[in-house]
C-alpha cells in the first residue's frame, strides 16, 4: 500500500504552524506496513489542490488529506474534492443533527456556517468525528482511496485510529508485520548502539532495529516482516528477550507506555501515595503525572513553590538553608522532599529546583543547573543535573529525569 | 517569487523526525515577500527525487532542497542533481581543504567518505557552510534557481541566513508583503466568521483574512500584498483597527504573543502577584505560566490539590463544603481561590476543579464538567465549563479557558 499524505493550508506554507500531523500519520502507517511515498503541503487554492490530487494519484494507492474542512471561506477542500470527482454536493442530515445536538448541549446556537459544513460530496462515505464538527470523508474512485480529515490534530488522530486505519487494513491486506518496542532511559543513542552492536549485527534479514530518540529517552523498535505470522512473533519475542538482557537497567517499559504511567503502576503495586514539590519545572511534573487516567488513586497533589516564601511556608524549608545554599541546592531539595512527606502526608515525594534560563544563571550555578530529590519517611536520595540553555527544553528534560529518579528509587528502595 | 521547498529523507516519511525546517524556511521566505507554493517531502531514491524536481520546476521559480547531503550511502541528492542537469562531477579543492583543516584541528583523521563529499556537480556554485562539512549548492538553469542545503537544522539556517536569502533578494526583487495577527479567545471560528462577515467581504483584493484556530483560541491574520509599501502598512493598520472594533472583547493579544505572556504583562502593569489552586488541570496551568521567562516576578506558585485532603489541608476548604457539594462545585472552587489568597498571600488567585475523564463522571456531573474561580481579597468570580470527553484535550482546553478568566478579571476588576 503506497500512501501520499496531502496537507492543505497556507498557515503551514508560511511557517505559522509546523506540520506535526504528517509525522504522526507516517508513524502509524509505517506500523501497519504501509509505505508513505510522499508528503505534500499545498496552498488552499482550488488550482493547487486539484493539481495536487492529480500528482498524488499517479503513484499512490491511498491519498490521505488533512485540513481545509473548517466552516470558513478559505476551507475549500470539500468543494474541490467534489469538483475533482465530478460529484454534486448533498446535505448530510446526520452530521447536521449531531452538530445541532452538540450546540444545544453546550447551550449555544448554530450559525449558517455550521449548516454549510453539512454539505458533502455525494460520493463520500461519511466518517464520524466524535471530536469535532467536521466529519471525515472516505472516497473510492478509480481503484484509489481518498480520505479527507480535519487538520486539528486530535480530530485527525481520532479519525485515523477509529475509522481510517482499520478500513485501510481491510482494504489492503499486507504481508505480516510486527513490532516490539522497548523503552529506555538513562543513556544516549550512540552509547546504547555501541552496547548492542553485536546484537544488531546478528539480526536476521527480515528483522530491523530502529533507534527512536526522544526527550531524555530512547525507544528501541524491532520490526519483523514477512513469512509465517506465528513464526515472526516467535522470533521477535526471542530477539526482544535477548536485547533486554543487554541493557536491563535502562529499560522502563514497553510499547506505547509512558514513564508517568510506569510510575503509576509501580506505586499502585506497592500501595503507595505520591506527591511533588516543584520549583523550576513549575508544575510540569504534576501535569505529566495527572495526564494518566486514574492517577488520583496514588497522586495526592503537589506544591509548585516558585517563590522562596512558598518553599518555607508550604514545605517547611528553613530560611537559613535557603540563605546558606541558595534555592538551587542539595540541602533545599532535601528539605522540600521531606516537607512534602510531612505536610501532604504522601509515602513518596519528589522535589526539584533549578535554573531553567534564559536569565538567573551565575558563574557558580549556570543556567541548566538542577537539583532533585526523592524521599520516603526513612531516606532522601538526591541527584544533580547539568542541562541546556533552552527554557522549554530544560523544563521537559528535567521533568523526565526527575520521574526516572522516582522510578529508580521505587525499584531500589521500596 | 514562487518557491517550492523539497525535503529529502525517509526518516520524515516514516515519522521518525518532524520536519521543522520547512516551517522555518516558510517563515523567512514569507517575511521577504516570497510565496511558498508547496512543501514536498520525498523518499531518498533516485526516481522520486528526479520526479520531484520535474514536478517542482513546473510552477516554481525557486526550488529549495534540504537533506541527502551526508556522507552515507542513502545521501544521494548531489548525484541526482547532477544527473537532472546533465552535469559532470568535479572535485572541489576548497571544500576538501576546509574539511581537512577542520579535522586536523579536532585531531581526527578524514575518511574516504569525506573525500567523496567534495565531488560537486560542475554547474554548482558552492555556498560556504561554516557549520558543517557539506557545503550548500546554488544552481541557475532554465531561468530557475535550485539550492541544495544540508538537512541539519542549524546548518540549513546558517546557509539560508548568510547565503541563500540575500542572493534570492537580489535575484527576485519582491512586491511588498505585510501581516497583522490578532489573537482572540472566547468564540469559535464560525461564530467569529459570522460576526465579521461584512468586514471580510469589504476587504480589498490585495488583503486576505485567514482564520487560524488553536486550542480554545482563534488567530485572525490579515495579509496585504503589492503596491506601495507605505500605503500597504497604512491600509493594513486601518483594517486591523476596524476588525478590532468588531470583536473587542475577544482580543487578548497580537502577533506571536501567548495568553500566559499576556497575563504576565497585565499582572506586571498592575504590580500584582498571582498563585493557583489546581485540581483537574493537575499543574498544567502553573506549567503554562512558568514557561514564560521571568514569570517568577509575579507568579508565586501553586497548589495542585489533587486529593480532597490537600484541598482541606493546603487550601482551607471546609470538609462540610466538600461533603455538601462535592469537589467539583462552585462553593469548592470559591473556597480554593480564597484559600490561595489566605495561605500563599497572592494578590490574585485562580482555582479550578473538574472531571476530565475518562472515568469519574456521573449523571449530575458528567465528564467535562469544570468549575473555576478567580479571586482577589475583595471578590470571587466563578464560571462553569462543559467540555469534552478526551482527558488530555480537556486539561489543555480548561487551562486556556481558566487563564482567559484571569485575563478578563484583571481587565474588569483590577
Amino acid at each position: 500500500m503506497k500512501v501520499h499524505i496531502l496537507t492543505i493550508g497556507d498557515e503551514i506554507l508560511i511557517g505559522q504552524i509546523i506540520d506535526t500531523n504528517s509525522a504522526w500519520m507516517g508513524q502509524q502507517l509505517n506500523l501497519q506496513g504501509a509505505e508513505v511515498i510522499e508528503i505534500t503541503t499545498l496552498s488552499d487554492t482550488r488550482e493547487s489542490i486539484l493539481e495536487g490530487f492529480k500528482k498524488a494519484e499517479k503513484n499512490a494507492d491511498v491519498i490521505l488529506i488533512t485540513g481545509g474542512l473548517g466552516p470558513t471561506k478559505d476551507d475549500i477542500t470539500k468543494k474541490v474534492m467534489a469538483e475533482h470527482f465530478g460529484a454534486g454536493m448533498v446535505f448530510h442530515d446526520e452530521t447536521w443533527e449531531r452538530i445541532a445536538r452538540m450546540f444545544e448541549k453546550w447551550g449555544r446556537s448554530t450559525t449558517e456556517a455550521h449548516k454549510n459544513q453539512c454539505f458533502m460530496p455525494q460520493n463520500a462515505e461519511i466518517l464520524l468525528n466524535k471530536m469535532g464538527t467536521a466529519p471525515g470523508m472516505w472516497f473510492q474512485e478509480n481503484g484509489k482511496v481518498y480520505v479527507s480529515m480535519p487538520g486539528v490534530p486530535y480530530e485527525m488522530k481520532y479519525l485515523m485510529e477509529h475509522e481510517v486505519l482499520p478500513r485501510l487494513k481491510e482494504s489492503f491486506p499486507a504481508e505480516p508485520i510486527s513490532h516490539r518496542t522497548i523503552l529506555t532511559i538513562g543513556e544516549g543513542e550512540s552509547r546504547i548502539a555501541s552496547r548492542i552492536e553485536k546484537f544488531e549485527e546478528s539480526l536476521p534479514e527480515n528483522i530491523k532495529l530502529a533507534f527512536l530518540p526522544g526527550m531524555g529517552a530512547v525507544r528501541l523498535r524491532l520490526t519483523g516482516r514477512g513469512g509465517n505470522a506465528a513464526d515472526l512473533e516467535t522470533v521477535l519475542d526471542a530477539k526482544k528477550a535477548e536485547l533486554e538482557t543487554l541493557i536491563p537497567e535502562l529499560i522502563f517499559g514497553h510499547g506505547t507506555e509512558t514513564l508517568e504511567e510506569r510510575i503509576g503502576v509501580l506505586l499502585k503495586e506497592r500501595s503507595l501515595t505520591f506527591a511533588t514539590a516543584e520549583s523550576c519545572t513549575g508544575g510540569h511534573i504534576a501535569h505529566k503525572l495527572t495526564t494518566v487516567p486514574g492517577s488520583s488513586a496514588y497522586f495526592l497533589g503537589g506544591i509548585v513553590s516558585y517563590s522562596n516564601e512558598m518553599k518555607m511556608r508550604q514545605l517547611g524549608v528553613q530560611a537559613s538553608t535557603l540563605e546558606a545554599n541558595g534555592a538551587v541546592s542539595e540541602p533545599v531539595v532535601q528539605e522540600m522532599a521531606k516537607g512534602v512527606i510531612a505536610n501532604i502526608g504522601a509515602d513518596i515525594s519528589l522535589s526539584i529546583s533549578g535554573i531553567m534560563g534564559p536569565g538567573g544563571g551565575s558563574e557558580e550555578k549556570p543556567v541548566g543547573t538542577v537539583w532533585m530529590a526523592v524521599a520516603d519517611k526513612d531516606r532522601v536520595v538526591t541527584e544533580k543535573l547539568t542541562i541546556g540553555k533552552n527554557r522549554i527544553t530544560n523544563i521537559q528534560y528535567a521533568s523526565v529525569k526527575a520521574l526516572d529518579l522516582v522510578r529508580r528509587f521505587l525499584l531500589k528502595h521500596v
